[in-house]
């Protein structure tokens, strides 16, 4: 396996990453090449600095000279910055010598550098990114959460296929429960898209188990949940808001008397358990699907363990065969109307 | 002030309905009558279960033989259902016989009752639910939660223009900094609904704040936030079954040993005041804006705590004469463009 690691991306670039890579290099040996993308003097830099040789026979150091920032274009990539670490990393598996990609920079730029320079998988219409989430009895897989923000029906239904496979094959769900997220349970219930959503998807040869209200998200209703892009979007990110809110709420609570500070103090490994349930960096990534390869997209804040376990998930994609498995899905169920390509 | 009180509406009707009544009449001496709307047997019943006499001069009965259920089409008040308790109490508002509504029934029918009864205000054309949500540094406003789940980017224009003003009026904020959620905070970011709406939002004149990223809602980043009502709904809820979860996944972890045991029971007034500051049941439900009358959509899960507080919210929207002054504004803001109605 050779993975491609874009050292350059992401908010605690190069640091974190390279602490990741760290940690994937004694965790999985199995993933004999990584492919450390970005401008080389940083690059040797930040391994010696972490006391990592360079000439490590797992590593090659593929040089690039730019890098994508945050208030780039998506487009950047492909026009004005073909040099990028993003760029240079995507390409690596356009020409093979990569069976993954992973990176924790601009989310847009790796999408696009993905469809355009690795092009969509025959029978799908756009990619869509799968995001793990936490749940009490255990996680679940919303797909879409960013990539695609005007979604058609045709596109949610190859949501609900993606998804349910990449919850079987990662997640180790049997049958997955697939759902739609609307604002109502019954049939009827929902926006324009997600009606129409429905009926294809109830076609679908997969376990359907229709709308899904956000309440009923982290009751584990459903193991998939498909969605538009904007609404996985905004689901996604205040969840993230709100835990964040809810965590500095409560501490500031705990802090106002010396018995609560004593009570805190005493069930303190009740709150670092909890985080971990529902600490991000946990899942490793959401992996852009759809496209022809792989690609896993770590948070932007992502640190060491995040990019240590987007590495676990890209192996377990290359492993299992994806990809291959998904166009075999979509030949079983490509009918008319299954696809906007027809 | 003379409010109408669906009795029939709710999860925890008519019991919760009726004890929360109990304490408005307690607490808004300044309401000079409660209509209450409902089969006159259930409300007699419930009234001298709780030992309030239903002589009282600030009361009065409106029968009403019918109830609008969870499954009923949002119609059901115009059609099926038009002796329901929604249908009769909405009623009272347009016959003037009341200044406000308030029901914790079936949304979607309260919405379609005052919209078809009480018609909308001149140069609205959607209503949108408000809903106010905690957060660490202050309340904020959510326009829309679930009234409008297709919204052009007119609807979203008129959104902000009605949150502001209630942000304004009932939470009391100054100058309210309103804002679109999107999935970026740049001009550019969005799907086409939030681009075309940012165009038409920042030539308002309000304090605009661009985009708001979900994680950055209660960030405090912005006091009111516009959204179509899908996206508003899902994000509502979403926070509310993860706020239940978080809750869930903590217990669960505070008792497996003792001394995390102790540490909980140390620090308990920190989880309770935690609680106070995020549960809904304190903001009252509600306000379905831009139609002509006062309408407080409580929560179906509302208890009395949440139908006190709604009647606050009603209160205070009358003694301010929200809709007269939605008005003016809306007079002042009539150009081209801005409304579908021309």
């Amino acid at each position: 396996m050779r993975i491609a690691l874009d050292i350059m991306g992401g908010d605690k670039a190069p640091v974190e990453i390279v602490k990741g890579l760290k940690l994937a290099m004694t965790d999985f040996p199995d993933v004999s090449k990584f492919l450390l993308v970005g401008d080389r003097q940083v690059v040797v830099a930040e391994l010696k600095r972490q006391d990592i040789s360079e000439h490590d026979p797992r590593l090659e150091l593929l040089q690039a000279s730019q890098v994508v920032n945050m208030d780039d274009a998506s487009t950047a990539p492909l026009r004005a910055k073909k040099d990028s670490s993003i760029a240079v990393a995507v390409g690596a598996v356009k020409n093979q010598n990569a069976d993954a990609v992973i990176s924790a920079g601009h989310t847009g730029a790796a999408v696009a550098a993905m469809v355009v320079l690795n092009r969509m998988l025959p029978d799908i219409d756009r990619p869509g990114i799968a995001s793990v989430f936490p749940a009490p009895h255990g996680p679940f897989v919303m797909i879409d959460i960013g990539a695609n923000v005007d979604s058609k029906p045709i596109h949610l239904a190859q949501y609900a296929i993606m998804g349910e496979l990449y919850a079987r094959m990662v997640l180790k769900i049997k049958t997955p429960r697939v759902g739609i997220i609307s604002n109502g349970e019954e049939e009827g219930k929902g926006n324009e898209l997600t009606r129409e959503s429905y009926q294809l998807i109830k076609k679908l040869p997969l376990q359907f188990v229709g709308n899904i209200e956000g309440r009923d998200l982290f009751a584990n209703k459903a193991d998939v949940v498909v969605c538009d892009g904007f609404v996985g979007n905004a689901v996604l990110k205040s969840c993230e808001g709100l835990a964040k809110a809810i965590a500095s709420m409560l501490k500031a609570r705990l802090k106002t008397t010396p018995v609560r500070m004593a009570g805190a103090f005493l069930s303190k490994n009740a709150f670092v358990e909890l985080k971990e349930m529902i600490d991000h960096e946990e899942y490793g990534g959401a992996p852009l699907l759809g496209v022809n390869g792989i690609c896993i997209k770590a948070h932007g804040s992502s640190s060491a363990k995040a990019i240590r376990n987007a590495v676990r998930v890209a192996r377990e994609m290359i492993a299992h065969h994806y990809n291959r498995h998904l166009s075999d899905n979509l030949r079983q169920v490509k009918w008319e109307g299954l696809t906007e390509k027809g």
